[in-house]
């Protein structure tokens, strides 16, 4: 077996790579995150590179999943790639990771209570009428240290530590068992970090468990994504051989590259980091304990744990302080998990006294409805098609990507960053589709109009519909405009996802709403969660029928409330017990086998006509 | 760097080796126990291996250490052979280890009374309208399960096993903890295993901690002996590169060793066993754990921990269920560690009325006297003389050792095994002062006798006895009757060694009867423990005052005790609490600063005058 180069632009990254080697494995395993919903089948299309350099031929996958431009210009899906001599590739999705949710704004200011204590001490040496063990010395002189135990990584360090300091240290100790014991006064060096495992993204927030401060944040794109864009393709993957265990090695691994960054950041010690706590939906945490998921995907949808679970960091495979206590906020049903109790931690929803409706627009699309008498919680399979899964030119919100559709005369468009459109973001596909709804280019059925059907259409609105594989589509950028050798198109396909996720949501809506005998009307606030929640345009939500119409000041949009539970949890016990209680308070509403959900999602498919 | 070969005798192992290996390493590393008392220093002459093919210079320890003869016989000192070239090898001491410590009979009949549980539920399997997580399923069907946390190995068996089982299992818990869940009913599958970790032999004891009954006993030599003899080579030997890291590795090969054949003498799983408890001296138990002993060695002789330490089978090494709780005894100070606690529990002394006194001779020499009123330990640096270290013909209780001598007109001896002699173990070499003393060839000062100097004695004894490098030597067995290609002789250094041994436990009894303001008419019974003390001839022991002059109807052998008391602990959350009671009522007496103890010592090396 020969050896052979792969060089990936644009990092100019060189791999060695033995030869007959699937290009998509060698990316994956050099942590370069090419975009893939299908986990490798072929089927997605979404991990197109770009050959470079070196000859290889368009696979089956290739004709059926890229354009015959595209293949020309060098477009191969990454997944067909065998390596068998010296290439050369650019990776478009290389660009920068989306910088948004590592905004440190979106932190909690909580007075830290919590059973994690540092305490200084200046012990009495030990001399011959004195033989008290180390541990025992400590215990003696410690109010409270009579039930004292330690850990094992603590005792191997107390020798040294004690003598190397003259027997002046500080121990930290969490619920009476010594967890570190260090030179000095290091009372001050006390940390946490909070984490909120998305199925796409993985944000990190560093505490000071001190002073309750939050130090930095950090994200990463959760490296399992290789392996499919949505739980289920996760749960199918996890199935196969080593499968369970290389998404928890990748989940792990983003983790890890996270903490790394966050001590960096805030220039601290990994070692000072004596708590973690975890939000994510209940595939996430399933996966990050490396606990078999394949329940969760098969009727009647079980999940393994579904409790608060507490571990040490060194059992999880967290780069922190290995008895750094690992504490994973409970979930609530098996699509209904930990990040939805993050998002009532940070609403107060279980304890509001009007009605409200709060909606996490992920990778899935989790509902609450009910105020402290009863609260109600969904998961609809809305799909990750705000995410851009499924969509042909979706993509995560990162530079270039289309944010901002209005349609005058022409239709105008803003990018993030301000740079040629190289694709679509969830916040522009919600704003294109209700914008062409409104324009009338899009029936309220979903059709796109061919321009004969459309009265009084512009000759540049015109132009832009062009005849597509199902229909019609609507070119949103020109490839002039665009940044990539080809227009980037909304396609008829694009709307049907379109439709199926906002129906899916909508439909949720309505059997929660029936469920406790109200109507739209009855509805004091909708809260809007999770970072896309952030940046969609509340008027272009309403218009599609994505949520409830009413008074748009009534809508309101708090960003990553799951990762502030994340970070409440971290900071005090009684946040924990509160996730505990709304864990098991909260009441799960099955969907799947629901009839009147099936009835309000064929409604819901359709857009409302435009007022 | 080449490779060659070794071959070693009898085993015929073949091994590939580096050039310029150290032979001794690579004995080590193969696992074959090499006698070695001084690390590897070329001090102590115990590595002996005789060269049957190759050419191995002799070094300039092996000038010191071995006789011409044997030299030119062939025997190097292992650990100063170089391998350069292909090597055949013979190692004289791999014979049959002791079999005398695996003996059943040394076990405890005890009512099994802990916090393991093991439950057999039949769960309804869940559907669409009862979808609780599986670990709460089964947390709802208990009756105490309102606590239940679950390990992580337990969650992620656990949805596989509730339905390749049809949701019929066997759970098994600890302390409100489920620590593993199994198919079908198996509650009658809980067993433990109570370990005696030895500083030269690891003695294991497989219980049923249903039953109470004990299914099987296996030991084995302490791999760490190859390191050092005794605990002050041993905490020397931890100090340099890797030290600890590898005597840790080394007693859990030995421990992992004993579990595996445990099991396969019983036919039970290594997964199905759920406890595992240790006695040990304070430097085994720091090994053990991988905490630095220096400090164990260094005035003031301070433990890193004295208090019994828990922690899981997978923290600690042990191949095991990896939630087994291993409980490791508590130690009562640096020197008098939880196997004499262990004395203590099988023998009850901490209860007594009477005053009794107990002695451990290990390879420490550990006394206890008192009653319940005021119970006194101590250690005394008797060494592991009464194991063969420093005894120019010592090895330990194997085949062909002389165990037993007689003096009459000759000398009688008899054998381990009945095998041509090949070295001399404790109680042979205990019975040979006390003979020679008896018969006035030894004088009261420790003086092996010219012939000419002996009154009457006849002429095969005069022939026996030797010019020697210090004076005289004895031939305990010639050269004809001997399996070694030289006489087995007992010479004035060895009889030195035993006089600073017996002098150092009879100075340590003296100091501890001083200090209960009692004299020997006040002991009601003298108590033996441990293998030596079962095998020794107590008037021999009187003989040379090796323990007080009472009545040898109120001396005891009981054998292992340490190794029952950690039985007790297995089987007995009471006994558990009883170790540590005991572990803190034990007042610790420091010898090594005693005045009255260096006085004691000088007197106490004479040998009484026979009577």
């Amino acid at each position: 077996m020969g050896k052979t180069t792969l060089l990936v632009k644009p990092s100019n990254e060189k791999i060695s790579v033995n030869k007959g080697s699937n290009l998509l494995d060698v990316l994956n395993q050099s942590n370069i995150y090419v975009e893939g919903a299908c986990g490798g089948r072929g089927t997605c299309g979404k991990c197109k590179v770009k050959v470079l350099r070196g000859e290889v031929a368009p696979s089956e996958s290739d004709l059926k999943k890229i354009t015959k431009e595209e293949i020309e210009l060098g477009y191969r899906l990454a997944c067909r790639v065998e390596i068998n001599d010296d290439l050369t590739i650019e990776v478009p999705g290389q660009a920068k990771e989306d910088s948004r949710k590592s905004d440190i704004s979106s932190t909690v200011g909580l007075e830290a209570v919590t059973s994690f204590k540092k305490e200084y001490v200046e012990l009495p040496q030990p001399v011959l009428k004195d033989q008290i063990g180390d541990f025992e010395r400590i215990k003696r002189h410690v109010p409270e240290g009579e039930n004292f135990t330690i850990s094992l990584n603590a005792l191997r360090k107390l020798p040294g530590v004690l003598r190397s300091s003259k027997f002046k240290i500080t121990y930290t100790s969490y619920k009476n068992r010594i967890i570190d014991v260090e030179e000095g006064d290091t009372t001050g060096k006390l940390y946490g970090i909070a984490f909120d495992i998305g199925t796409t993204t993985i944000v990190g927030t560093l505490l000071d468990m001190v002073t309750g401060k939050a130090l930095a944040v950090s994200s990463t794109g959760n490296p399992q994504r290789s392996y499919g864009a949505d739980v289920i393709s996760r749960i199918t993957f996890s199935s196969e051989k080593d499968g369970l265990k290389i998404l928890r090695e990748k989940v792990l691994q983003g983790m890890n590259e996270i903490c790394k960054e966050l001590c960096k950041k805030a220039g601290i010690s990994s070692q000072n980091i004596y708590h973690i706590t975890t939000v994510g939906n209940t595939t996430m945490h399933h996966l990050f304990l490396g606990v078999d998921p394949t329940y969760l995907a098969r009727s009647p949808y079980i999940p393994t744990f579904q409790e608060a679970q507490t571990l040490t960091a060194a059992e999880a495979g967290l780069e922190a302080n290995p008895d750094a206590c690992v504490y994973m906020v409970p979930n609530i049903a098996g699509y209904v998990g930990a990040d939805t109790v993050g998002v009532v931690l940070d609403s107060h929803l279980e304890k509001s006294s009007q009605i409200k409706l709060a909606i996490d627009i992920g990778t899935n699309g989790e509902v609450l409805l009910g105020s402290k008498d009863k609260l109600l919680a969904c998961s609809t399979a809305a799909g990750p098609a705000f995410e851009g899964a499924q969509i042909k030119y979706g993509m995560r919100a990162a530079e270039g990507a289309i944010e901002r559709v209005k349609i005058t005369t022409d239709c105008e468009i803003a990018t993030i960053g301000n740079k040629p459109a190289v694709g679509i973001c969830g916040s522009g596909l919600l704003d294109a589709v209700a914008q062409l709804v409104k324009a009338g280019i899009i029936d309220s059925r979903g059709r796109i109009l061919p321009p004969d059907e459309i009265e009084g259409i512009s000759p540049q609105l015109a132009a832009r519909i062009i005849a597509g594989e199902n229909g019609y589509d609507f070119i949103l950028a020109t490839e002039e405009e665009s940044g990539i050798n080809s227009p980037v198109v909304l396609t008829q396909k694009d709307v049907r996802e379109v439709q199926l996720a906002k129906g899916a949501i909508y439909a949720g809506i309505k059997v929660m709403e029936k469920n406790l005998g109200i109507t739209d009307d009855d509805l004091a606030e909708i809260i809007l969660a999770g970072a896309f929640g952030s940046y969609i345009d509340k008027e272009s939500a309403v218009t599609i029928g994505l949520i409830p119409a009413i008074d748009l000041e009534k809508i309101k949009s708090i960003g990553n409330a799951a990762g502030r539970g994340s970070q409440m949890a971290l900071l005090s016990d009684t946040e924990k017990e509160r996730a505990n209680v709304i864990s098991r308070q909260v009441e799960y509403i099955e969907l799947s086998t629901n009839q009147d959900f099936q009835q309000e999602f064929m409604f819901a498919m359709n857009f409302p006509s435009p007022q």
